[in-house]
């Protein structure tokens, strides 16, 4: 189903940057109703220039989900098995947002704005739904709605001089997951230095339409110098970091255990959390399966748009979920589920893709961190 | 944002019809995280097929959630304002879903399938996540999930005698929204008579892989004769129709009677949903502003992808959410919510397209049953 067009109706939504990429993306895909651009000069181009210069992505399709009201952060304790101990205005966090059955709802982002206003910067699914549905049955005193905020993310390695050039060297002070409110002509918006690349990189909450377009210009003016493009989020990279795609490399039948992100649920600090006892059993017993990196040798794989089995001893095993060739490592890079006593580093498998066997090796870490790099 | 490739992931899922139907689909759109077809041989001449002879669609993206369990209907009771009353396993019912305010959550159909088991037959938005939201902060005793169920539709005239080739003359005997069990091979599967068309027709509930791509092929087979297609939602027939599209033509922010869907809440007898009381103010109030079926007159419309503004005496009163150059009625159909004091029958308004203005009149019924048809 690779190359069709997509129809655009108001259900699919556009974003105020939409104008501005029209004539140089060519791929799209949807993202929590909205369009996210996938390419912009080829997969391998887009990597190429992420790793070495600075891109400016819309990613407006990360939408808020605000929750405002007297019992905000009660209600947010009953959402993520997360210890909140450490969130703060100027401290945004990562956190598993799960199901009574410690089933993967989304991995979003949370920045806190005020005791009594948070935003959950979300992956694809309609947390606004889950959140409201929770906070609706048990009479909370909030309200939870999707505010216009439109996320820009400035990645790469210049993405720091080309921001410095609008918000001044403060932004230098930002450490990773910091959030800081800074200035824009009249207006104040709130900056991250987050973003789903291992480029370094900043995420800025553009707020309404008013200034969005003047912002995007201007770091298009400025970054003239520093070779600066539309880019969006690109495969390969994210692949070679171990960033997971939520719907595509976990969904609502995966545990945080099993995403490997245990270390997000201190479940004993959090037991009014829905789905505590669940992830309670899951941590007592452990998981049967968990998310891997792969190194799939032999001949280059085709897109990876489903999935592709892991066998060894004849017996499937589990899933690769995304995959692709990294033409850095010059190998396949991949993400994959598999059965846990065949996770260890090292372990050899096959992996099935159109009839074919090829051979593959479990990696514990994401490429970018291996112990024994490939180039 | 027309004409760009769409780039297809894990995340947006294909169906166990994908491969029947790639050759020879032009569009697709992602709905519930899942590809829909939008165009084969060209919008205008689906629409006419559709209108004379018989299409399979295959619909998969109307996603099944499975409510099952002791507190199944206590729980249906909390998400609808429809009195369930005439619901039973031969008789499937549409209903608005609603949150506390009032706001639309999905438009759907539900079928009982037995008094501990329904499915709530979705448009586009992650009802599981509202419908176990409610569930798990309410503690009830139901598991909610999402079965593996791909429906397919059969719709257009000839539907019935194609329907007839595989399920028998019995399937004759079914009304509008009856729903019942037929026999395929050592299978057994519901079979309803609804479907997003009024060509009339049937949707299948496909449950599971097994017999999906033969049942398939059956209908193509037997249908040769009947110059049957694959086909897709048809955006002309749809609007002449007057069938809302989730998301475009409402959004959680408009009530069903904004969507004019008054006639399925009954609130006095479902005292127990939520939103209960914010839709029982709306309904003393009278909704503000209501969906209306909208002529444009003049030259033809592009393609409508985000919303047009409809004006009077210099103001805006509403927006245009759907709107496409009819080739039977020899105008531009189209769908939008405005001013409840602007809504009735041949109401004078502008349209603003592209910059232009274009004048258009109102409709209180869809054009398929218009007073005074066009032709």
């Amino acid at each position: 189903m690779q190359g069709k067009i997509l129809t655009v109706t108001k259900r699919i939504r556009t974003t105020p940057f939409s104008t501005r990429i029209e004539k140089e993306v060519k791929g799209l895909t949807v993202y929590n109703h909205m369009i996210l651009p996938t390419v912009f000069l080829g997969i391998e181009e887009d990597y190429q220039h992420l790793k070495t210069e600075v891109q400016v992505w819309d990613v407006s399709v990360q939408r808020q989900v605000e929750i405002r009201g007297k019992d905000a952060r009660k209600l947010l304790e009953k959402l993520t098995p997360r210890s909140l101990e450490n969130i703060n205005p100027s401290k945004c966090l990562y956190i598993p947002m799960i199901n009574k059955s410690g089933g993967m709802i989304n991995d979003p982002v949370i920045l806190k704005l005020d005791d009594e206003r948070y935003w959950i910067s979300i992956a694809d699914s309609d947390v606004l739904l889950w959140v409201s549905g929770v906070a609706s049955a048990l009479n909370f005193d909030v309200s939870v709605f999707e505010p216009d905020v439109f996320p820009l993310a400035i990645q790469g390695p210049k993405s720091k001089i080309l921001m410095e050039t609008i918000f001044g060297s403060e932004i230098e002070t930002l450490k990773y997951f910091d959030v800081k409110k800074f200035n824009y002509g009249k207006y104040q918006l709130n900056i991250a230095r987050t973003g789903w690349s291992k480029q370094g990189g900043f995420e800025v909450y553009v707020e309404g339409r008013d200034y969005a377009l003047n912002l995007w210009d201007e770091l298009m003016l400025n970054g003239k110098n520093l070779n600066v493009r539309p880019g969006c989020p690109n495969q390969i990279e994210r692949i070679e970091s171990g960033l997971l795609s939520y719907g595509s490399d976990m969904t609502i039948n995966n545990t945080p255990y099993e995403c490997g992100l245990g270390r997000f649920c201190g479940a004993e600090e959090n037991i009014n959390c829905i789905g505590a006892k669940a992830l309670k059993e899951e941590r007592f017993h452990g998981p049967k399966k968990i998310i891997r990196s792969f190194d799939i040798k032999g001949s280059k794989v085709p897109f990876c748009n489903d999935s592709w089995p892991i066998k060894s001893d004849g017996k499937i095993i589990g899933q690769i979920t995304s995959g692709v060739f990294s033409p850095d490592y010059q190998t396949n890079v991949a993400l994959g589920m598999i059965d846990i006593s065949y996770s260890h580093q090292g372990t050899k498998v096959e992996i099935i893709i159109e009839n074919n066997a090829q051979e593959a090796e479990v990696f514990e870490k994401p490429f970018t961190s291996k112990l024994t790099p490939l180039i």
